[in-house]
C-alpha cells in the first residue's frame, strides 16, 4: 500500500513552485510580522504590537461537557485547566495565522500515525473549514480561466467559488471508485488536441472517500495509478477528505452483522489510504476537516502539504482570514488532549459504526419497497457494479452501496417510463432526461420526500455544455443523491415508501 | 449631527449595484440552498441535506465564567441553558452563511441604538473578523488593478490583501481628524488630469476612529463633508471601525481627572458618530468587530450595509468561509444576552476608561523624560496641533494625543540630528529620512524599546513611489507608531526612558 515508504524514507518534497499562480507569488509577509521576532528578546519593552489587553477579555474560564470516546457517557473538561497546559487567554488573543502550535503539533502527529506520509517535511496549517481551504487553494494555484480537473459529478460549492473567476471544469469520468485512471490519462494525453491553445490543467480536485455526490471511495491500486499519472503530467492533487474516517465494509444483501470496535491499529489498516501514502514528491494538498468528526460549527480543519505550499497559504491566511476561531481551537485541542490519540481513534471508530448503521438502514428500507438484485444479474442496466432496485421486473435505479461517506448515488433508468418516452419523442424538448428528472423531483417533493437532483453536481464547463447529451452522460438515465446521515430509521422507511409509491405511479407499474 | 434623520426617515437605500465588480455579479446562490426551503414543509422526509447527525457531536454543554459588565466580578453562564433559548447543538451544526438569526437580530438592534442609521433597510451579515470582511469587500467592489482611496498612512494588512491583485493606493492627505475633505475633493477633481486613462476610484477605505496608525478620530463636520463628496463622486465608503467604542476625551496636560462611568445615553452621545449617521443612500459599508470589545480570538464581527451589498457578500460568504465559528457565535450571543444592551454598553464604557488610562500613562511617561509643549507654541515644528516633545529647546517629535484607539503617531523632527545631517549631504543616499529612521529604529531595538516604523504604513502606489520625497511627505521628518494597549504602566515608563536616552545620544544632546 505504500511502496515508496521503505526506499524513499526521509526524502523531502521536490520543488513544485512553478505551480503557484501570479497572485500567490506576489504575496509578501506583512511587515508587522517582522517585528514579532524582536518582541521575544529578553527585557524588550514593546510599544509595537496593537493587541488588546488580555485583562480586558470578559471570558475567564470555560468548562464543556464532552462525550467519552465511545459516546457511552460524558466527562467535564476544563479548558483553562493547568493540567492540560492550555491557557484560555492565549486562544482569546490574536494568533499568528498558522494556528495554535500545540494543536498543529497534534495534527502533525496524527497525520504521521494515520497517513504515514512518504516525505518528511510536510507541514500543517490550520484553516476555518474545507470551504475556505479550497478557496485558498484555488487562490494559490489557479489563474483565472484555468481548467480544473474534477470528478464528472462533483461537489457544487467547490465550483461555486471558481465559476465567477472564469475557471472551467475539466471533468474526468468516474466509476464506483471515483475518478478512472484510464479516463484521466485520456483527458491529459488528448488535451492539446481537444483544447488547442488552452493550457493543460495542473490541478485535480477530488473527494476520494465517500465522494459527494457519488459516494465512491478510491482503493489503493487506483490511487497509485492516479498518482503516477499526476507525476507524469505534473498535476497537483487536492484531496478534499472530510469523510476519510467514515469508511465502511462492503454492504452485503445477506448478512446483517453490525461492525464493532476493533483495536485501533486494525481500524487504521482497514481504511483506504489517503494520497499521502503515495506522495513521494509533495504534490498532494490534503484538506482535512473536523466538521464531520467533531462538529461543523467549529469551522476548523487543516491543510497537510509541502512547506512551499503551506508557506504561501499562510501568506493568504494572514490577509484573508487570520487564525481560525480561538474558541474552536481551544475546544478541539482540549477534547483531543482529553481523549488522547487512542481515544480519538475510538471516537472515530464509533462514528463510522453509527454512519454505517445509517447506510444499512437506508438500503434495508430500499429492500422493503423494491426488489434488490446484484447489477451483474440485471441485463437491462448499464453497470455490473452494485445493486439494482426493481419493481416487478422493471429496473428503476441502480446504486453502489457506498463504503464511505453519507450518500447513495442513484442512477434512475428512464427507458420504461411512459412520460419519459413521450418527452423523448417531443422534438421541442432539448434534454428529455433533465426535463423528466425535474418533474420526478417535483412529484417526489409533493409527496413529501426530498432527494437532491443529480444535475446539481454537473461540472460547469462554460455555458454551452448543460444537456445530458452534451455532458456525454448515459442516455435515458438521471441521477439523484440520497443522504443517510441525518434521517431517522423510521423516516428513512417512510421516505423510501413514498419514493416507491411515486415511482409506481409515474412508471405505471 | 444627523441632519437627514428627520427628513429622510423611513427611506431606503438607493440603487448602487453599478459598484459591484464582475466577479461579484457572476456569483449565483448554491443550488443546494434552493432545497432548504422545501425542507421546512410539514411532514417532509428529507434525504437531501448532507449534514452530520447532531447526536454524534461530542460537545453537550458549555459553561463559561464571564465578567460582569463593570468587570468587577464574574458570573457563570450556561450556553445551553433553556432560559436563554440558546441551543448549543444549533451552533455546532452547519449554519446558513449569514450567521445565527438571534445574534444578527441583536446586532441589528444594537446598530439602531448606537448609530441611528438614516435608511431603514440596512442589513447585518456576520463575518469572521475585519481582516476577512475587508477581503470580501475588495472582492465585492474592486476590479483587479483598481485604485483604492485610503488615508495617506494606512493599515498595512488591508493593503497586503490587494497588492497581489494589482490594486493601487490612491492616498488622501490626513490631519488630526483623518482624511481631509479638501484633499479628497482635490484627488477626485483632478483624477482624470493626474491619471489619464485610469478609472477614478470608487471605494474609500478608512479607519475613522483611532485610525491605525495615526490615532486620528474624525469629527461630525468632517464626516458630513467627506460623505457629501462621496455622494458627489459616487464613492462607496468602507468604514473599518474596530475602535469605535474606544473614544476618549481630549488629553489635557494640566488635569489628570480620570473618566468615570456615566449613563449610557450620555456615553453614546459623547462618541463621534459613525458614517451611518450621514448615509441616506446606503453607500457606507461598516466593518464591525468584536475583536477589541470582547476578544480577537473569537474571529467574529459583522457587516452593516445596504441589502444589495449584504446579499452579494452572503454569496461570497457561502463559498469562501461559511458562517463564523458557531462556538464564537454562541459565546458572544450568550454574553450579550446575559449583559443585555445596557450591560454591554457599561462594559464598553469600562473598556474605554481602561484604554484611556493607558493613553494617559504613556503621555505622562513622555512628559517625565521630555518637555511637553503645545505645538502652537513651538515655531520649529510643522503643525499647530497636539503636543511637541522637546529635549532642552530641541523639538524631537510631535504627536496629537489620540481621542480614540490604541496608538500614538509620533512625527520625529530630524533636522537637528547630526547623523541625519550627514546623510542628507551624502548624495549616494536616495532617501535620507527613511535611511535615518531605519537606523534609529535599530538603535532603539538594541536598547530594548520597540516601536513600529512609520514606513510600514505607507500606501502602496506601485513600485516607483517609495521615497519620502516621492510620497510628498514633509522633508526632515519620520514617523513611528507607539502602541499603548498592551504595555504595563511601569514598562511604558521604562520604554520611554530608553527612547529618551537613545534620542539624547543620537541627537548629541
Amino acid at each position: 500500500m505504500s511502496p515508496h515508504k521503505e526506499t524513499e524514507d526521509g526524502s523531502k518534497a521536490v520543488d513544485l513552485s512553478h505551480h503557484l499562480n501570479s497572485k500567490s507569488n506576489a504575496r509578501h509577509p506583512s511587515p508587522l510580522k517582522d517585528i514579532i521576532k524582536f518582541m521575544s528578546i529578553e527585557g524588550m519593552v514593546s510599544l509595537a504590537g496593537g493587541l488588546p489587553h488580555p485583562s480586558l477579555f470578559p471570558i475567564h474560564k470555560a468548562i464543556i461537557t464532552a462525550s467519552n470516546p465511545l459516546n457511552d457517557g460524558t466527562s467535564e473538561l476544563d479548558l483553562s485547566n493547568d493540567k492540560n497546559e492550555i491557557s484560555l487567554a492565549d486562544f482569546l488573543q490574536y494568533g499568528t495565522g498558522s494556528g495554535n502550535p500545540k494543536l498543529r503539533k497534534w495534527c502533525h502527529e496524527f497525520t504521521e500515525l494515520v497517513h504515514l506520509p512518504l516525505y518528511d517535511n510536510f507541514e500543517i496549517l490550520l484553516h476555518p473549514g474545507n470551504t475556505n481551504a479550497w478557496s485558498k487553494v484555488v487562490g494559490l494555484l489557479c489563474e483565472d480561466g484555468d481548467h480544473i480537473l474534477c470528478e464528472s459529478y462533483t461537489y457544487p460549492s467547490s465550483q461555486a467559488y471558481w465559476i465567477p473567476l472564469g475557471n472551467i471544469a475539466a471533468p474526468v469520468a468516474v466509476d464506483e471508485q471515483g475518478i478512472r485512471d484510464d479516463a484521466l490519462q485520456q483527458v491529459l494525453k488528448n488535451w492539446d488536441f481537444d483544447h488547442p491553445g488552452i493550457d493543460r490543467p495542473h490541478v485535480l480536485y477530488l473527494v476520494s472517500v465517500g465522494s459527494n455526490p457519488t459516494g465512491a471511495t478510491m482503493g489503493p491500486e487506483r490511487r497509485q495509478r492516479i498518482y503516477d499519472i499526476c507525476v507524469q503530467y505534473d498535476i497537483i492533487i487536492v484531496e478534499d477528505d472530510p469523510y476519510f474516517f467514515l469508511q465502511y465494509p462492503e454492504y452485503s444483501i445477506e448478512t446483517t452483522a453490525k461492525s464493532t470496535v476493533t483495536p485501533n491499529a486494525e481500524f487504521l489498516s482497514s481504511l483506504a489510504p489517503s494520497f499521502l501514502r503515495y506522495d513521494y514528491q509533495g504534490r498532494v494538498i490534503r484538506l482535512e476537516s473536523f466538521s464531520k468528526t467533531i462538529s461543523p460549527g467549529l469551522r476548523l480543519g487543516y491543510f497537510v502539504a509541502n512547506p512551499m505550499f503551506t508557506e504561501r497559504l499562510l501568506r493568504a491566511t494572514e490577509v484573508e482570514t487570520q487564525d481560525p476561531s480561538g474558541l474552536s481551537q481551544v475546544v478541539t485541542l482540549g477534547l483531543l488532549q482529553q481523549w488522547g490519540l487512542d481515544g480519538y481513534l475510538l471516537w472515530l471508530q464509533n462514528l463510522r459504526i453509527e454512519y454505517q448503521n445509517r447506510r444499512d438502514w437506508i438500503i434495508k428500507a430500499i429492500a422493503q419497497h423494491f426488489t434488490l438484485k446484484p447489477a451483474a444479474q440485471v441485463t437491462e442496466v448499464l453497470t455490473d457494479e452494485g445493486l439494482v432496485a426493481l419493481i416487478g421486473s422493471v429496473p428503476i435505479f441502480s446504486f453502489v452501496p457506498p463504503t464511505g461517506g453519507m450518500f447513495i448515488w442513484a442512477c434512475f433508468y428512464l427507458g420504461n417510463n411512459p412520460m419519459f418516452q413521450k418527452m423523448q419523442s417531443d422534438s421541442t424538448i432539448e434534454d428529455p432526461e433533465q426535463c423528466f428528472a425535474q418533474q420526478l423531483w417535483e412529484s417526489l417533493a409533493e409527496e413529501l420526500v426530498l432527494l437532491t437532483p443529480g444535475s446539481y453536481y454537473h461540472p460547469w464547463q462554460g455555458k454551452d455544455k448543460v444537456t445530458t447529451k452534451a455532458r456525454g452522460a448515459s442516455p435515458e438515465t438521471a441521477n439523484f443523491r440520497l443522504s443517510f446521515s441525518m434521517t431517522t430509521k423510521e423516516d428513512m422507511e417512510v421516505g423510501i415508501a413514498r419514493l416507491a409509491s411515486v415511482v409506481k405511479s409515474s412508471w405505471k407499474l
